[in-house]
């Protein structure tokens, strides 16, 4: 077996995800082909693996725009990409010293409208972070039913026919890594054709119970279920969300379960059911919390609070995070303790996101107001309670990292919640993390934070105070704990322990005899 | 054993529901006070229950008004109430054929209100139908949190106090049939106090998963599922919601659970959660629907319709009812079969419910908007495809029973819905039953019915298409079966197979030894 620090795999790697690492883009001044990393927690943690592996294919889409072009020049071949330093595609002769093969699978934009547009935002993801208003939402009629079929439906399969491809190239024999809730259809239809792959399927989103997914048509959530169980890993980030995917299986589909080891009974075999919470690339995280830009957004922070105490939040404007209780909680706050007036300020740094959904332009309206509501009632010339940003700007969030006396994570549902890993790792004063129980990151870094109640804003206004008058040696003892947790279970670490995992899941298939 | 459809039971009973048999007023004109039987199903099975026992008291609330003057002038002493025929009290010496002891107890409105009219509803019935809108709600805060102290947990002081002396009066030897959500608290008060009397409490509504609670702050939820946990037995109308309270045992109090004989271990005895679906008083129902103003209505609709084909829904104008969505699916149909013009009326008899709360004012408004959508995309001077009527009128609803051909019952959650059980029983025409998958009904009668998925409005269209094209035969068949199934569960076998059940429960404590 692989020690768990190390990334290798004796077979060849094929990973799927929507985004990949890289974006094509045309230059609007020069007209030249521009290469942009791509963000996000998922998309760091899979460079990180697929540019330490010799031989590993990035499946990903390409939706249009410059990438589908380039989609069409290169066909089938993946791309070789470099990922020391600045994105390039390299020739076929060129060097380097960590590089990446990238497959774009093209969809057409009458297909990936209704796949990424109508069907996986909003629907699935409303349904896995339950944020459906379920008295008239979601309605599902025509239009959805269409969307799943001739969008979800055709995309998965367009996806999985690239994957099969690439283990095809390889001989059949490969670990297949598929990722999130874009793709539940791709195990069974790959497993289908590869039988001898290993597949395991990462759903990186919350997974409700079974009462949630009751809200999908019976036809639709039991495809997207055995879809799923085609792999054989199924992986979450927490062991409620294991245990609410086996529930499913067992309540929507009425297969046999074991709650103890966690597994479900598909014909033929055994499905497993896993848990490896996701993390940070803290080497890549210490570098851009120190550049000079960072340093100065600090400086320019210190100089504002004036000693203060600043209460961070770091989010996209989802009604997942749940940025509105959050400043009715300080509202509660500063009405119930006047005499943080003018010692504290709350900095809200929010990326807009997925303004073409209605209820997420509905929610940066609301975030707005409510904003402005605290601001109005308490506000002065010389201090505004709340600093609301709308943008995303790493130096200025790692800045605020650095020096914030609290970050709030008070998200209704959230999959792990990456910004409290980065937070307790970068911050140089000793921050308490106020945190949600509903989020993944609750179960490594509850011990060490002041636990929020999402709903209950009674209970976060308590818990801010809490927070804010923490006695210095705790906050410090706690945060030190917080991120000894993260620089051990860095996502280093969480990507070798499921190669691991998988490399001797197919030891032991080879053994029983179920593989070739 | 008794058998199982004799009402009989060996100890003295107590209930405790919210509402009674009966509730007092004074006459506007003649100042006179009156006595109301109460509505709803619920009362009447209690109220069979009741009269046919010997020695049961029936505590309820007397939350102003009539009812608490006359809770005040009898003070701790029940009233003994008539049942056989209209409503009346009974002096020491008066003989009635069927008679119960009401005892009322009062609760001042500034426990009431906050009790009722912020807890029970809305927050516990908005979190066990799931119509919280969890984006924005709820949203707890000191009020909220107070109205959970002073307002609920006092009025369950208060019932519990009074079950407790009827207990006591009979010499803490009784069985003690606790009822719905208002009241979570009341079994471990009364165990507290009165360790000999065997405890059942019925949750009369869905029961959701884990997730669904986790909406409620852990301090509040634990409690209430604590004050369940202090009964013998915890009992609900279908498997889903009784497995559902067992997994809620165990996430979110960490307790041991047996999910196949279905107990949840507390400590030094375990809790049985059982299942018994509740039923109709088949005889008082056919009594209700062969009056002359039933069949008056019952002339009237088949004049009006004209051999045209009747859709109904009997419902409150509850969000959980899916009314609209219910409209949007008739108006998809109608779009979809030009040939239905002039032959379909959708008659929606909805009784105004709650209109004090907000959420239910604007449901009652998003109905009216639907209906009248419908009527002007497609209604002419001769056909109005929606006949939306606004009142409680059981002679006017037992005559449409009798006359539909399609009845819809298409809940987003249910406990059970007993329409669909009375609309079998009396129908005349070979209806068919469209019913939701996520009612208790569907359980027993979901074999006989064309099933609706509550959130799909395109399959309820088509749903709708097939109950109207069934062939005659296989609906005189299914229609007949549903009737069948009714018949043999009523809700006298409702009451006795409960409490053959807990004198068995009864008998086996005594042989442990558990009991004195």
């Amino acid at each position: 077996m692989a020690p768990a620090d190390l990334l290798t795999s004796d077979l060849p790697v094929v990973l799927l995800s929507h985004r990949g690492p890289v974006g094509f883009e045309l230059d609007p001044r020069t007209g030249e082909r521009v290469l942009d990393r791509g963000a996000g927690g998922l998309v760091t943690a899979l460079s990180g693996l697929a540019g330490h592996l010799d031989e590993a294919v990035w499946v990903c889409v390409a939706a249009g725009g410059e990438d589908a072009v380039v989609a069409e020049e290169v066909g089938d071949a993946p791309v070789r990409l470099a990922l020391d330093g600045a994105p390039r595609l390299l020739d076929d002769g060129d060097p380097a010293e960590r590089e990446v093969a990238v497959r774009l699978v093209p969809i057409p934009p009458e297909v990936h409208e209704p796949f990424y547009g109508v069907v996986a935002n909003p629907l699935l993801w409303f349904v896995q972070h339950r944020l459906h208003d379920l008295k008239s939402s979601p309605s599902i009629g025509r239009v959805e039913r269409a969307a799943f079929e001739e969008g979800y439906v055709v995309a998965n399969e367009l996806a999985a026919e690239a994957v099969v491809q690439q283990v095809e190239k390889v001989g059949g024999q490969a670990l297949v890594l598929l990722h999130d809730y874009h793709f539940y259809l791709v195990g069974q239809l790959v497993r289908d054709r590869c039988p001898d792959a290993v597949l395991s399927h990462f759903v990186h989103i919350p997974w409700p119970g079974p009462d949630a997914w009751r809200v999908l048509p019976p036809d639709m959530r039991e495809r997207l279920l055995l879809g799923l169980l085609g792999c054989d890993v199924v992986a979450f980030h927490t062991r409620a969300d294991a245990r609410a995917f086996v529930l499913c299986a067992q309540e929507l589909l009425g297969l046999p379960v074991d709650l103890s080891d966690m597994t479900v009974q598909v014909p033929g075999r055994r499905v497993h059911v896993r848990v490896y919470p996701i993390s940070i690339d803290i080497e890549a995280l210490e570098q851009v919390a120190h550049t000079d830009a960072s340093d100065e957004h600090l400086v320019d922070l210190d100089e504002r609070l004036a000693g203060g105490q600043l209460i961070l939040r770091v989010d996209r404007t989802d009604p997942s995070k749940n940025i509105v209780r959050g400043f009715t909680a300080y509202d509660l706050l500063l009405t119930e303790h006047p005499e943080l007036h003018g010692q504290v300020q709350f900095l809200a740094l929010l990326q807009p996101s997925r303004q073409d959904v209605p209820e997420y332009a509905a929610y940066l309206a609301e975030i707005g107001a409510a904003a402005a509501s605290v601001n109005a009632r308490f506000g002065t010339g010389d201090w505004q309670p709340v600093d609301l940003r709308l943008a995303s700007d790493m130096a200025l969030a790692t800045a605020a990292y650095r020096r914030c006396d609290v970050l709030v994570v008070n998200a209704v549902a959230d999959g792990m919640n990456l910004v409290a890993k980065e937070a307790v790792v970068v911050n140089e004063r000793d921050m308490v993390l106020a945190l949600s129980e509903a989020t993944g990151a609750h179960d490594e870094l509850g011990r060490f934070a002041v636990t929020l109640h999402p709903f209950d804003v009674a209970q976060q206004a308590d818990a801010l105070h809490t927070a804010l008058t923490m006695p210095p040696q705790l906050r410090r003892d706690r945060r030190e704990h917080a991120a000894l947790v993260v620089h051990h279970n860095d996502v280093r670490r969480w990507l070798s322990v499921q190669l691991a995992d998988l490399t001797d899941l197919r030891a032991e298939k080879r053994t029983k005899g179920t593989l070739r």
